[in-house]
């Protein structure tokens, strides 16, 4: 098992190893004490890890509730946390209690908002059951429902009390799954670490999933600490996504985030006119099972990225690769948009 | 005017003068520099003054939107809550831009816990309407809206970045509204301020509201400051809460927040078996317009307060009135309570 200190202003461990889950009750005693806990999961990782979690977390002493609400990102919104905060008030849960967020990004996303809002804010541990949510959700402390004029548009910060990162559920997870947390952790190697970014070119590159997870989340934890200090660094972390958010709106979401930051690496590598990075990023998605071009023009996405509430104003950053392992911020007038992507697409399809 | 500054970990200013409804645009210009704002009021209190203020704002520059919802406590809820989210959302507003809570108590709670969660956080500044939320709510960070299962139990701490208080707004309010405010300020001239509490004994207490105002600020901001140092002195401000809570509770809330306090001082007096200040406090809220006995049993009004979220667990905080100025905090066994429930009520029969 590996153990990963988050220095936020708040700290906190990340715990990444085999058989966490089965486990969580003790290491739980450790990080937070004996309290009532809710724990807080989606109908369908409820069903699949539901009785485990509650067993231990009974052996270990604490008296446990089950909360589930209905699977799907769709579900991400108030209505649903409103049935989780009367959950919790109807159980008479208090300052001194736990959440448990037992599932992927939709379900830490909620529930470690409803800790945050319940009584003013109470503590909550986020069991990551995805990869993406363990390489990504686990670190940052963003909280978030989305709202019907847009995503993550209410929300909180809100820093778990311990994150125990079972890797023999992410093993098991099928490919489609395995492959958006690829894409945020090969998009961790372009930004910082060339190593881990080979790892991700090997066919059995699952083999290592708790190093693999352990280093990631190493990362993302010094990116958004150095952002505590300077601001602006956590801008890298955007590797991708401004291209990716603009295939992943014109795709009508049908695309997925991984999916979608996966082809924004790539033009993203090709609008900084950098060939080898562009067709080591290709390697790496097909790799990893995910796409690396989109049928849509520059164009089409570039009016997509402008609507993006992020970018209104003149300037848009985007982060852009130098070398696998090293990234920088560029800051380029909305005007110009669509010539980066042209750039980009271009490069795309030439060495792909 | 009148300017007391709230020194907790984001500082920001409390006005309080006359004539402050229409000069916001200015003072809000000094404070939070030109954005675009949303007012949010209820349906009464935009029908009152929503044009002046909206005017002012446009009058200083700003870009300013009016969301309106219909006036109740039965509306602060999450809908409601969501409701002013989508508003948000769907006009564009940025982290760079301000939301003004122009209301009551209702209104700061739930404008302020709007900005507290809309993209995770942006400002507000509030614009008081009434005597209770300009002495009470307008210091001290707590936003919140009710449940299904209970008052207040979803929120979040959120600074304003300014809060202007209109002491011609506050003359101009009915009877009962002044009542319940005053009920507050009598709460604060028994807990720390002697010659505050003489004020409220004279029959044109409300001539001086710019004074009174202004110094209640300054006596809760003292209490919420100390409390960031040493834990418990906040307690102090639920004199008459525990007791009044119960009032309320047993009253089907037909009975208001301020008139239940104002019982409740009435009892914590008695019960602290203070004659001459249990005396004091009955004629106090009797000038208000205040009632000071309540048709309800010490042992059913135990019973409602020990049903409360706070009061689980073997032991209760009484605030006791040692003098008018000075009160001291008792941990009492709930089994007891009935008994300081009697004697405060006795005390109270044979002094009224």
């Amino acid at each position: 098992m590996q153990t990963v200190h988050i220095g936020v202003s708040a700290p906190y461990d990340v715990l990444v190893g085999p058989g966490l889950l089965s486990e969580c009750g003790a290491r739980m005693r450790e990080a937070v004490g004996l309290c009532r806990v809710a724990i807080v999961s989606d109908s369908t990782v409820d069903a699949l890890c539901g009785d485990p979690v509650e067993r231990s977390l009974r052996d270990a002493g604490y008296d446990a509730l089950r909360c589930v609400f209905p699977a799907g990102e769709r579900n991400k919104t108030l209505a649903t946390l409103g049935g989780i905060l009367e959950f919790l008030a109807e159980n008479h849960l208090t300052r001194a209690d736990v959440v448990v967020a037992l599932g992927g990004g939709v379900t830490g996303d909620m529930a470690g908002f409803a800790a945050a809002v319940y009584m003013r804010g109470i503590r909550f541990v986020q069991l990551p059951t995805t990869l993406l949510a363990a390489v990504d959700a686990s670190v940052g402390g963003k909280t978030a429902v989305d709202l019907a004029a847009g995503k993550n548009l209410a929300g909180a910060f809100h820093q778990p009390s311990l994150v125990l990162t079972d890797v023999d559920v992410l093993r098991a997870l099928p490919q489609t799954l395995l492959s958006d947390g690829a894409a945020e952790i090969i998009k961790h190697g372009v930004l910082a670490d060339a190593e881990l970014f080979a790892r991700m070119c090997e066919p059995d590159w699952t083999r290592e999933m708790e190093t693999i997870v352990a280093r990631n989340v190493a990362i993302k934890c010094d990116v958004v600490v150095a952002d505590e200090r300077e601001n602006g660094a956590r801008q890298l972390l955007n590797l991708g996504h401004t291209f990716g958010h603009a295939v992943e709106k014109c795709s009508g979401y049908a695309m997925s985030h991984g999916q979608s930051v996966a082809v924004g690496m790539v033009i993203a590598a090709g609008a900084a006119g950098n060939e080898d990075v562009c067709r080591a990023i290709i390697a790496a998605n097909r790799n990893c099972g995910l796409p690396v071009t989109a049928p849509y023009s520059a164009k089409t996405l570039a009016e997509a990225a402008l609507s993006d509430k992020k970018r209104r104003g003149g300037l848009v950053t985007l982060v852009l690769p130098e070398r696998i392992g090293r990234c920088r911020l560029e800051k380029v007038e909305v005007s110009r948009l669509e010539k980066y992507f042209q750039k980009g697409i271009s490069m795309a399809e030439a060495v792909s």
